[in-house]
């Protein structure tokens, strides 16, 4: 195999109770990419359409990562990586994780899978660390593996795949704003009362269960956020009445993603998932600020080879 | 039926991972208690062997948490209870939390189950707060639920029964020293980091997962407490040395039960329980304190009606 056409999907990392551990993957939005084998020994990112993004090796996530899988795997191989990119950078719904995560998962797969999907991992987070600013793991796992995952542990890394509930469907809302990373990392406090620590890890606790056993009540009353949304929710414009609207047509929860400025919804069913968006779209209407709403079932494999 | 014999066992709170959201219960160590019907049409505590224990109602745990149910229920009803006390207080295995749940969950039983298990758990917690000085939920939610449980949110209660894989067996070493709750409860800071707090996080979800998933090795790498064995293991002789046999003979984790001074471990199979049990006995040998050792398959049904 000399060249691989693959999509990479969009993801939403937090989901309100696991801030830092938890993510998903969704179905229908996501950057497509091809990666083929070169004559020319080297890494080149030859093509991108979609967004003005830079196609120097190392001022590109992709390339970033890329660079990282080949120092470990050695020897002379040279590819060629186009991007068609369809996640706006800066939307909170990992756009530079597809960007990583495509580009070692593809080169992964044109070499043969010398490396498993936890290393892919640990190679893509180079490339978060050059958009974000830290290596970072939340979107680019979900990505990977698919479906909803947990970081048990970053150092090691080790990730576990958790079931994803047929009926689950979500909502994102992307406002046109800018919310850096590191703007959103900067307003969190760096303690947090233990009364609410043990709080959250009954909620984080509860929707890792709901998961398992199909609960989809379980699953809503476990998506809160009682230390990191209250913070963050200050910078994303109408963010309690998008909430409201979500929550009042039948969403089992609705949060950031990510670091934002994204909000996502999940639901039970595509049908209420439809109100919810449309919902949620109304309340953008009335403002000044153009956005995109997405509606998309929870992917549960992650990347998809063409 | 006008009378119940039953089982009310011992359980550990915690786990390493979940502070004050994790708990469950073991199989071979536990009180007995007679409750029956009186026509004095009151509540009266009748017999107290094993332990030297107030007699009444208001001064004694079972009592006083069966009055909040019968409270609840209406009417005259009356009782007698008779408890054969095998936990010691004061143990850190939910001594007061048996003989306040075994009270209520057989007056429960006696009068028709009027009540269900989670409310249940909130008339014990009454008697926990007569205990501890606080209204928790640790260590009566396992004892009345049985196998491993969540506590997903406490106001409202909301309790998640988790799967306990088979092969599981616990060891518990209780040195007979003194550890107040209130002392273990007040050595802890009132606010962690959020990055161990995040961490934390990872090993809780990763826990109930390994659960589900009858995923030894993911059970052993999520036992793990970087908030508060660090403080309250400081309040135990022998804590470190007694972990670290644990560990060294095949224990899948190994903390402090509650808040002490007990010391839990987890392990795979009965084989192995023994040795680790061995283990941490040849520790305390060496030290002056007295100590007990208890080795007990987890327990999956809770209370049991003799």
């Amino acid at each position: 195999m000399n060249e691989i056409h693959l999509f990479a999907p969009a993801t939403v990392a937090n989901v309100s109770c696991g801030f830092d551990v938890l993510g998903f993957a969704l179905d229908s939005v996501g950057d497509w990419m091809t990666i083929r084998r070169n004559n020319v020994g080297e890494l080149r990112i030859t093509k991108i359409t979609g967004q003005s993004l830079p196609m120097e090796i190392l001022k590109n996530v992709s390339g970033v990562s890329a660079l990282a899988l080949l120092k470990a795997y050695g020897g002379e191989q040279g590819f060629d990586i186009e991007i068609e990119k369809n996640i706006k950078p800066g939307s909170g719904i990992g756009s530079s994780a597809a960007s990583s995560a495509g580009a070692v998962f593809g080169i992964n797969e044109l070499l043969g899978k010398p490396f498993s999907k936890e290393e892919l991992v640990g190679f893509a987070m180079k490339g978060e660390a050059l958009a974000g600013g830290t290596e970072h793991a939340d979107n680019v796992t979900p990505c990977i593996f698919g479906g909803f995952t947990l970081i048990q542990s970053c150092q090691p890394l080790r990730v576990v795949s958790l079931p994803s509930p047929e009926e689950l469907y979500a909502v994102v809302l992307h406002p046109q704003i800018e919310v850096k990373t590191s703007d959103a990392r900067a307003i969190l406090k760096t303690h947090v009362l233990l009364k609410k620590a043990v709080r959250q890890s009954g909620y984080l606790g509860g929707f890792v269960s709901g998961l398992f056993m199909n609960d989809y009540n379980l699953i809503a009353d476990s998506l809160k956020d009682e230390i990191v949304e209250p913070a963050r929710s200050m910078l994303i414009p109408l963010f309690d009445e998008v909430k409201l609207a979500a929550l009042e047509n039948g969403a089992l929860g609705c949060g950031i993603s990510g670091s934002g400025p994204s909000i996502f919804a999940l639901n039970r069913g595509e049908k209420i998932a439809g109100q919810v968006a449309e919902a949620m779209r109304k309340v953008y209407q009335k403002s000044q600020i153009p956005f995109d709403v997405h509606l998309s079932k929870v992917n549960p494999q992650g990347i998809k080879v063409d």
